[in-house]
């Protein structure tokens, strides 16, 4: 996978004692009046393996840079922007940890929004939350002879414990499929116990080697669900259900415009007869695997024993299923609606929806212009909006304009004396740049207001949906020849085309175009197919992309 | 603390081979038609340390008893009938490694209503919900010289990631203070960053010996709130913030008349200036710590420079409180209010508050029994009273009483043939057994039904605090020698006395009586007051008890 990636992103991960270093730089510069920090630089000076000497240069320069921009352009260095707006919208910092990520209180909520949607979806399909232990002996990872080669190289472990070597290593959880199934067997006798779906919330571990905020995270959050069912339709049926409610929370909540389909046999989970995944197209083009839902047959029953009697008295193992949706689509929705001035966030996610900024000059238009503020934020909470008055005195109105459109909050609310004296607003929408995104004299008059509001939300949300959608589909090419996809690939596209050529060449292609099936979508093109790469006939088109 | 305690619980965690053995001789019990397992004597059998013929002997011996009883008696025996409870209402399982619990749904439903409530008030109480890394650099746990001693003994350490030995040790987080103090330090520059206000939502391992489900696990899932304020009145103002919500809280959600006070110096928090807990009254009269809120000064500012800028441009350590939680609260919900029929849950907390027992004889009878409990059902969803229908075929009404009774539903609803003609239903108290707490003839018009069921939820929940409120005062002695004390404490009472001596003669108590100074409470009587234990004058009374 080496070459499909980013370069090492392991080594912005820094010691303690650099990263104070670089920030006290930055606090310097705060106080010059820069509002935001460039952080992607000073993550990018923060390499444990350069000499400090060189540190102090890159700094020198950083503070030059400072002055022309605060976000690297997304254009310029898609990667450098991904870091600066986690920095600058303080979704995210670094750990002390190598690989690890504190999730700020906004980068946070916006996670608790995916957490709200999907929970309640989760409880109306019939599942049940639940907590299971993260630490798995490692006995239990080896049983399932596919799912160990896939985990082994990625696990955390336990040794020591209450200051004594422990008799068996303990397994950090890297998913729970292994330990769900050893209760599973306790709980699970006759068919009546069937189907059991339940699901949790919880921390994972992988031990990656190359990190990216909230995409690729030692440790992450995530949902896990699992269920277990008496026959494989129903196994497979639910496995459907779960992609397809991945599929409509990516469309209707993130405006993400996923492609959902079933992964080939060499990107199936390693346990799983079968993978489905919705696969997203970030800003560069690169596909990110934003969920993912798994058949998994009984391979876990048969290695648990997990077995049921049926109405006949006969036994049988279980038919399960588990899907999963990380923090990483936190990077999704990054990725794929952010832009130059940084964030752009998806109205039904935004953990602020509205920023009212009052303005005025003189001291006597203050109270009338805080006092209408205040009011139209009582109005909108009432209503169910999430809003936010930035009525600090520390900043200009200029800079709160820069600095929530950087938030990416979708629309903003400016009330002056004038607008106060003629009981209107202005307002500006994020995913609109400029004076065509503002609109003048919209009435302040509650009723019309919140009407206008709720409208303009849902014009934003489908709006960055439609965006998204064109930049997709313009940016994959249909090819009939290894030729073509080596030439889309080379574009930065995705290619698609029909795919019935074996596992080596899925492999070879990988390795020589960086490119990898993302899936065989569930939406196929009509008529005869032929293999792009053996001239067989083919059943499916596979879509293929380089990812994260 | 060993005398404290009850015997080992750690050894009832076993292997997987024995808990299967013993869950297969159940299960067959089960096809009898016993309606539960009595799980209690199945984990007390779970010890890794008893040879296989001495569990077959016992398995012999629980197959008579359980034809006796379901639940061991509360009277009978506190711990065996705790477990059982947790087994049969299916609140909680024991996991693969040894002192971990698997949060079973009904179990994870009571901690769900927890935290619905518990965050909404952190939100208003300016709180933002955000996560850290639970991998924490082994060094950091070392720079709080108490910290380290406090917490070194129950560490579980990583040293293996992705294959190879790690060069630092990383501590599953045990308490997140030392990492949050890290990143403070990187986000706290001069005064106007302060106060900053975070929770977050966890799960933290802590290496015990002794462990019983929910009250002391391995692991076990909490919140943890964290704030650096800007002077030492606002972090004290804060710490006594947040133990007043989580009395209100005990109060009035859990139903639960705690105490609430300052720790003694011994019992503080390993790191704190000061610790502030709620203690709750068990059952059994033992207390359980059920919340504590801690104003941590600057022990961790100085030890991780957090330090801020005034607005004087001077730089000082800012003053910190954290407070914290957990699923143990959930253990004090079981032992405060249970009886011998199992659980009795506060309705505000009840993941099921009314269950709804349809009763028919006749074929011709069922269609009317079930379409009257189904719209009785769809009235109470609408009114948002979170209500079960139990309309399985498999089980006899009586059946079902006495299961929902087990599992604490605080209201049952029968319907039968003749309510239907009469249209009115018959509503049960779990809290008032037998005909006392039965009342027939409550018409189903749903604005009477809902609002009488309303009034009910009510009275119910007031009741259980009533009666927890006198068991907790008839079992709290006024003591005025250590005489008296020892006697108060041998008859398993709480023992409330002036107090003024030394660390060295409460630790003499805690050896001689096993009891140990729960708290200062803030509710001090009036009047001079004379150390029980020296004749020294005191300043306030202490509250000693055996505690969990």
């Amino acid at each position: 996978m080496g070459a499909l990636r980013l370069p090492s992103l392991s080594s912005f991960f820094t010691s303690s004692s650099i990263s104070l270093r670089s920030s006290l730089l930055f606090r310097r510069q705060n106080r010059l009046g820069f509002p935001l920090r460039p952080l992607s630089t000073a993550f990018s000076s923060q390499n444990t393996a350069e000499k400090e000497t060189e540190i102090e240069d890159r700094q020198a320069s950083q503070k030059s840079r400072v002055q022309d921009r605060v976000i690297t352009p997304r254009s310029q260095d898609f990667n450098a922007w991904y870091l600066d707006v986690i920095a600058n919208a303080e979704l995210a910092d670094y750990g002390p940890v190598r690989g690890t990520m504190v999730i700020r209180p906004y980068g946070y909520a916006i996670w608790e929004a995916i957490q709200d949607y999907l929970n309640v979806i989760f409880k109306e399909t019939g599942h049940s939350n639940m907590y299971f232990p993260q630490f798995i002996p490692y006995s239990f990872i080896e049983k399932e002879a596919s799912h160990v080669e896939g985990f082994s190289p990625e696990l955390a472990l336990v040794t020591i414990g209450g200051g004594k070597e422990l008799e068996e290593k303990l397994v950090v959880r890297p998913t729970s499929e292994t330990i769900v199934n050893h209760m599973f067997t306790q709980w699970i006798h006759s068919y009546r116990d069937l189907p059991l779906m339940i699901n949790q919330w919880a921390n994972v571990t992988r031990w990656e080697m190359r990190t990216k905020p909230f995409v690729r995270t030692l440790e992450f959050l995530w949902q896990e669900g699992h269920t277990a069912h008496a026959s494989p339709e129903e196994a497979e049926k639910e496995a459907l259900q779960m992609i397809d409610v991945y599929t409509k929370f990516a469309y209707e909540q993130a405006a993400i415009p996923v492609i959902a389909g079933r992964k080939s046999k060499v990107e199936t989970f390693a346990g799983a007869c079968k993978t489905y995944t919705i696969e997203a197209m970030m800003g560069d083009r690169k596909a990110l695997q934003a969920g993912t839902s798994h058949n998994l047959g009984q391979n876990f029953s048969r290695a648990f024993e997990t077995q049921f009697t049926d109405e006949n008295g006969q036994r049988h193992h279980v038919w399960q299923t588990s899907w999963a949706i990380s923090t990483r689509f936190v990077g999704g929705i990054i990725m794929t609606h952010g832009d130059d001035a940084g964030l752009m966030l998806p109205p039904k996610l935004a953990p602020v929806q509205v920023v009212i900024v009052p303005i005025w000059k003189k001291t006597d238009e203050k109270t009338g212009v805080l006092n209408a503020a205040l009011s139209v934020k009582q109005v909108f909470v009432a209503a169910g909006i999430r809003v936010k008055l930035d009525d600090s005195d520390q900043r200009t109105p200029g800079w709160k304009f820069n600095f929530w459109e950087m938030k990416g909050v979708p629309l903003r609310i400016e009330i002056g004396p004038r607008d106060v004296s003629s009981g209107s607003v202005v307002v500006s929408r994020r995913d609109v740049p400029g004076k065509q995104g503002k609109v003048f004299g919209i009435s302040m008059e509650p009723s019309v207001l919140v009407a206008y509001i709720k409208e303009k939300l849902d014009e934003i949300q489908s709006s960055l949906l439609g965006r998204a959608t064109s930049y997709r589909d313009s940016n994959i090419v249909d090819v009939s020849s290894y030729t073509e996809l080596k030439e889309a690939i080379s574009q930065g596209k995705w290619a698609r085309g029909p795919w019935s050529a074996s596992d080596e060449e899925e492999l070879k292609v990988k390795e020589e175009t960086g490119a990898t099936i993302r899936c065989f979508p569930f939406e196929q093109p009509q008529g005869t197919k032929t293999c792009l790469m053996t001239g067989n006939p083919a059943e499916e088109v596979a879509i293929f992309a380089k990812s994260y």
